[in-house]
């Protein structure tokens, strides 16, 4: 599509481009203009249908919607702005600089612009930020005959029409109609007797991943949101929780290989930005592996009488980081789904330890026995033989389950201590069992080979 | 919630737990259920009011469903059956044993059952498998008021009631109509003058990984699944999306560990369970490690001469081993996300480039500034005591080049073959890059050196 779009502006044919792209969804040329340099951009965007216009603008990058609204005039502006709910314009106004803001907010009726202000003193990933105002509101006292004619009144402005929210007079939340139950109703019918009481709640200043969980959890189009004084003042719908699930797990993935996480997609990320996402880690990790280092040159005296030693290092360290980060990583997405509690912290460690000591065995004895076949030496006795493969098996063992134990126990630990438990993943967990094995494995050689 | 069910059931306070129970939302039983004993589970579920009983019956582990089933008389379990849509319905059949199975199939009524032995013919993970064929079908002879009747005549039965699918004699899907424009609308007017045309469309056959794709893509409640001809045979619901949308990033993260992936919670599986979904990649990888072994036994003559060589060995390693999976995880998302295409390895390869260059620089000169400081000999000519210096500098800038080149390369190059990219993630970019930079590390140091 996007090669499509650049021929057909290079050979100037901007009559079938307007058709071509009138057969599109919105999603899908916002995704396609993305790719674009800002000049085929601005172009292809002016040759939108309206009526799709302000849903491609929605769906652009930040930077291609700031451009846009450099060059539009306060009359495109408006056309833009009229066509957002207000969680919307929020979305798009908090990544603007403030003088585009200030262009924004003038082109938006008076009311409106005070839900906006309003919104945008949420903090940032919060439910406040994320919500709309925009809900389709009954009160208590309607029929259903009130209802519908106030749902074909306002409900074209509504983000969500099929799910009513009842309201009292002193606007709490009573309960949810479905629009379904008032289709299908008889019109005398007061809505208070077809309202379900609604038990599910979200706090304005919940924290999106939260959000994310909720609507993970419960079959919900929205949720209402609620202030302190359990008043209703918006509803987050499920289209934005979405982006929220999606977006949460992206950051675990990048925080996880030790990126700090970025919102940008990785081709528009520049190669500074991406250095500069990756270098703090790499330096922090590359000094604590030094640790490892100094432990080896501690033991200087055992390798340079067994040399063969040294060869062993890397297996052992990546046995010991990939057993490590296997734990951690399970860990970890079970707290962040709440299938692990920090409470089963026990539990876990004993789960750990079984099946460390399980898969610390079987590596022990395939390895042990590979050593055996490659490096015995028929002249020596059959104890002096067996000497490597037991040493770097007991190594393997004890590095399992050093790896499991901390693997299990750090990420809970960053829990319990507020931190995201996604830090503990593999390349610090790595970082920490290198040493220990390190350790582990010179301490044995030097006790069993009486070095 | 866990601990009130049980207090309430060890003081035999059913009459109590009945009604505590009726309070909650079913999704928060059933996880509340899952963690009990099989006795105090099968107790609470037959406290449950029958109004919420079916849907606790869903969220279930499927274990406690097999119980349930096997205690339930035939009518209990038609109950039960009868409550579900033909979606939910092979979702537990799925996983049942085949005698189980044949008594479900027996208490659904016959034109079901036909539905449902089809859906379970569609290949696991597929949109087949997914769908329900209980849709809002309208069909295009339809007036608005006609459509209004067909919806509260047969509304209750259908998934998705505010998206109605409009039907041409022959099965082709016409369009879509928004119950919104049919409550908006006048009766007399024809459907299809409010209908949009529909241009997203699931194939049966397409993997639910790409029907989560399109989910998190498009703002849509439920999208049509079409089978060859382009017939609609069924829809998929925003709310079974989410659900994929999740297991496919667990999914993700568990291969990214080198842990066969699980579809059970870490708590429900069992320690041997555990040991079987690790040990393979542990073996796998252990054994290529050795390559890293084999390589450094090759160069025993340097690190006789220079011992202190093998105290980098470790810091080279980790580094190179973070630096590839940072940019392994960076693109495995990006292609898991389409952000990426396999088209687009140049430009991604030139990227890694600049980035592992400006990286490695920063890692050289921080580490040879430490080196160099830590390991001088005043005694000796600074040219010599450069040397150290320079040589893990230069090894960490090849290593942080073929790190991020490797993982940038290896995920395109999997997906190319038609292989998951998450399987090329840190563990296995790890261990190939510790041989290739252990290698760069010695030639280095016997070229500058001389040794």
């Amino acid at each position: 599509m996007q090669d499509t779009i650049k021929e057909l502006i290079s050979y100037k044919m901007f009559k079938e481009l307007r058709k071509y792209l009138s057969y599109k969804e919105p999603e899908d040329i916002a995704a396609a203009l993305n790719g674009l340099s800002h000049e085929d951009m601005i172009l292809a965007y002016r040759l939108l249908p309206k009526e799709i216009a302000s849903e491609v603008f929605i769906n652009l990058d930040s930077d291609f919607q700031e451009k846009l609204i450099n060059l539009f005039s306060d009359k495109e502006l408006k056309e833009v702005v009229d066509e957002l709910f207000d969680d919307e314009a929020v979305e798009i106004i908090e990544e603007m600089p403030s003088d585009v803001v200030d262009r924004i907010l003038n082109q938006i009726d008076k009311e409106q612009r005070s839900t906006i202000n309003r919104l945008l003193q949420y903090p940032e990933d919060s439910a406040g930020s994320m919500m709309t105002t925009e809900y389709m509101d009954l009160y208590e006292n309607m029929t259903v005959a009130d209802a519908l004619d106030h749902i074909r009144k306002v409900g074209e402005d509504r983000e969500d029409i099929y799910k009513g929210y009842v309201i009292s007079k002193d606007k709490k939340l009573r309960g949810i109609v479905d629009a379904k139950e008032l289709v299908l109703a008889n019109g005398d019918t007061p809505i208070v007797d077809l309202m379900t009481e609604n038990t599910i709640q979200i706090k304005t200043l919940d924290d999106q991943e939260e959000v994310g969980k909720l609507f993970g959890k419960y079959n919900e189009t929205s949720l209402p949101v609620v202030d302190k004084d359990e008043h209703i003042v918006g509803i987050i719908t499920l289209d934005d929780a979405i982006d929220v699930i999606k977006q949460e797990a992206e950051e675990d993935f990048e925080i996880m290989a030790a990126v700090t996480p970025n919102d940008e997609t990785y081709m528009k990320t520049s190669p500074i930005k991406h250095a500069k996402n990756r270098i703090v880690w790499l330096l922090l990790l590359m000094i604590s592996s030094a640790i490892s280092g100094a432990i080896i040159s501690k033991y200087e005296t055992a390798f340079a009488a067994i040399p063969i030693l040294v060869a062993f290092i890397p297996m052992i360290m990546d046995t010991g980081g990939n057993c490590g980060s296997q734990a951690a990583t399970l860990i970890i997405r079970g707290l962040a789904l709440d299938e692990i509690k920090t409470k089963d912290i026990i539990k876990v460690l004993w789960k750990e330890l079984r099946v460390s000591l399980g898969v610390g065995l079987i590596l022990a004895i395939c390895n042990g026995v590979r050593i055996y076949i490659q490096y015995r030496d028929v002249s020596k006795p059959l104890m002096e033989n067996l000497q490597l493969p037991i040493v770097v098996g007991i190594t393997l063992i004890l590095t399992a389950v050093m790896a499991k134990m901390l693997g299990g126990l750090l990420p809970i630990l960053a829990k319990k201590l507020k931190l995201d438990p996604a830090i503990m993943a593999s390349p610090l967990i790595t970082t920490i069992v290198d040493s220990a094995s390190v350790w582990a494995f010179f301490s044995v050689a030097v006790a069993i080979m009486n070095i």
